[in-house]
């Protein structure tokens, strides 16, 4: 906890600490541990949660000024889970406004005048900075794999419906309650102490496999994705993907790319525009609760520009959703198809370093493919360009997050 | 109003009401019918709101000690919808708990001594009254259907997620939005003005189809189902659906059922141990909130009965879950498969008329298929059991919500 008071104010992850609690609960794990008798792999550890989770101990503000102070008095799904489990829940972390835009003031502790990314401000922020070894994040366009990125963090974003969403004010129909660690393996052992307990979204598979960090496996043939933000990537950036390359098939794997694999080329030519594809979901996804924030409580506490993404949903007809939903369900049929010809895609992270200044959260375009896919995605901060941290991307199929991670493992291996 | 001051004393249908903004509401609405500039089908209409959706001009208690007074001070995405389209938010109708066990004393009236079923009580038994035309009900397990028949009232239970559940208390992982109405066109009316604006669940294609009320359509075949719930069915109830099957054979339709289609027989087969299936499935969805309510706020304001369902619910693994899942997911696809081959399947709603007392809502047996299959099903208040009212019920095939409108405007024909 020393080190939360020694680069708090100067960080800016938290939106509200329980420290007492949080004390009085490692207190209890600590009993735990001396009896032999954990109540799962991560007992005591000291966490934070994107402060649009419900949490009984603390407010759940949003980064809206209509919910300051906000109190709901239960814990989401996720972080009653975690609770169960022995962990000990710290901070409410800062997200942007609505998990959206605008950014709440986070600063990137690599360089405190850069922006950690976004909407998992807070949470990227407290463990780059060494204030907590883990917390809890989301994604519904970008806001788990791009501030990983910025921060040099490890990040999974679990297959859509991985982690119950219960409790957390997050209507996006792509969106994933996603974990943030120091290692990679405690980002799979809180995901998996959750669901273990409270499963994925009601309906839904959940994250499967083994409590303990599935063993790394190398994939045999992988696709290297340059996606449509190659054009506007950072020379260091493509270098470091390039090196990537090189080294997994100096390992052995078989590497394929858009260049040389007409699957990978349509795989490319599919993911163009998902940008503005999520734009419009996003929009109409939020339509509700932004109608009735505006009408009913307060638009004055609204940010301009929640306000013009309610003015582009009212736009929006129900016919527009459903063409939006039915195009991203062929995409994700496509992409389930590929499953017998790559383990994994590979790709970066971010097209660069985190941006200077901290109104803008930076470039999704590397992190939305897995949003919209729905498929489970890691970042793995083995890369660098200009001087700052930057992710390297493994991304698998829905429903095998084990997989996936097995193939993460085995390249994180590779740096190491 | 007039209706509802005489006769709520009687029924108890509502937790509260907003007469004031009622009127106000509604006199607004008369100024744009009288400008010819009516904002849907709906502007106007007085309807209640089964008290699990956050509702921003009254609280919001489930039925629950624990959530007594509890105002979220904003609209459920269904009831923001209901405004835009200039509905008039009368009354919070009496749920049972959770939507689940107890009963709260609402009572039925056909025969003050009886239930109206549940959970959407008082939304069913406040039309069955003649207080208010309309209003919204969910069903997870048998709480459309069921109290629809119970109360001799028009019911639409969409396909799972046909109705856009943001801001409803409800994780039911196979809960719908339902709508209740003196007619069948306006069980209709009132879901598409609702889904034309906020559309579905997110993700889902939603409720779909012309905003008026579909035109009938006879369909050429139809599967009679008995279900396991026939051995337990009253004579009266019995009779009530062979009356029916003559009724559609002498309007030319084919009825084929177990005896004598293998199809019919095979589904008839698949639909048993639909009240256990549903019984798991609904106590993991409902593990959390309830863990949190029992844990974080007081176990006890919650019933023996939600102390018990988190007991079972907490005996339960992350895979018996999953393999409930897969389970239900078989029987889906089983069940879109017959489409080829019946236009709707057609049962009683319920095994008998309503019971006596008020603290049993009644058998599921007839209701719980829907349900599972996530069809849309309709309950038409055209059949007599023991002087009470009796429940025809329509299924249609998910997602296509208006064909099984249409074959229900065309069976309830036969009886007008």
């Amino acid at each position: 906890m020393a080190s939360i008071d020694a680069q708090e104010g100067d960080i800016g992850a938290f939106v509200a600490t329980d420290l007492k609690g949080a004390k009085a609960a490692a207190g209890e794990s600590d009993k735990r541990w001396q009896a032999g008798a954990p109540l799962s792999l991560i007992d005591g550890m000291p966490l934070c949660i994107k402060d649009i989770m419900e949490t009984a101990s603390m407010p759940t503000e949003q980064g809206s000024d209509l919910f300051v102070g906000w109190r709901g008095n239960r814990d989401s799904a996720a972080v009653a889970a975690l609770r169960e489990a022995g962990a000990v829940i710290v901070a409410k972390a800062v997200t942007t406004e609505f998990a959206a835009q605008p950014a709440r003031g986070t600063r990137n502790p690599w360089d405190l005048s850069r922006t950690p990314g976004g909407s998992s401000s807070g949470t990227v922020a407290s463990i780059a900075a060494g204030m907590l070894p883990g917390g809890l994040g989301t994604q519904g366009l970008g806001s788990t794999i791009r501030p990983a990125s910025f921060c040099g963090v490890f990040a999974f974003k679990p297959s859509f419906g991985g982690i119950n969403r219960g409790g957390s004010f997050d209507t996006i129909s792509q969106s994933s309650t996603s974990t943030f660690a120091a290692t990679l393996e405690e980002t799979w052992e809180i995901a998996r102490a959750i669901t273990a307990r409270v499963g994925g979204d009601p309906g839904f598979m959940g994250v499967s496999g083994p409590l303990e960090a599935p063993e790394a496996e190398m994939p045999k043939r992988v696709a290297l994705l340059m996606t449509e933000g190659w054009d506007r990537t950072v020379d260091d950036a493509k270098q470091a993907l390039i090196d990537a390359r090189r080294k997994l098939e100096v390992a052995g794997v078989e590497v394929v790319d858009k260049t040389n694999d007409d699957s990978a080329a349509a795989l490319e030519k599919s993911l163009e525009g998902l940008l503005e594809l999520s734009g419009g979901l996003n929009n109409w996804d939020f339509r509700w609760p932004m109608n009735t924030y505006a009408y009913d409580m307060d638009i004055n506490k609204m940010s301009p520009e929640a306000q013009e993404r309610l003015v582009a949903a009212e736009a929006m007809t129900h016919e527009d959703y459903q063409a939006l939903v039915l195009k991203r369900k062929g995409l994700r049929s496509s992409y389930d198809a590929l499953q017998n010809e790559f383990g994994v895609c590979v790709t970066l992270s971010a097209p660069g370093p985190a941006p200077e200044g901290l109104k803008w959260t930076g470039d999704a375009v590397y992190a939305v493919p897995s949003s919209v896919l729905g498929n489970p995605s890691y970042s793995l901060p083995v890369l660098e360009a200009e001087g700052m941290p930057l992710g390297l991307q493994v991304m698998g199929y829905a429903d095998q997050d084990a997989k996936a991670f097995s193939a993460a493992r085995a390249i994180l291996g590779l740096y190491n």
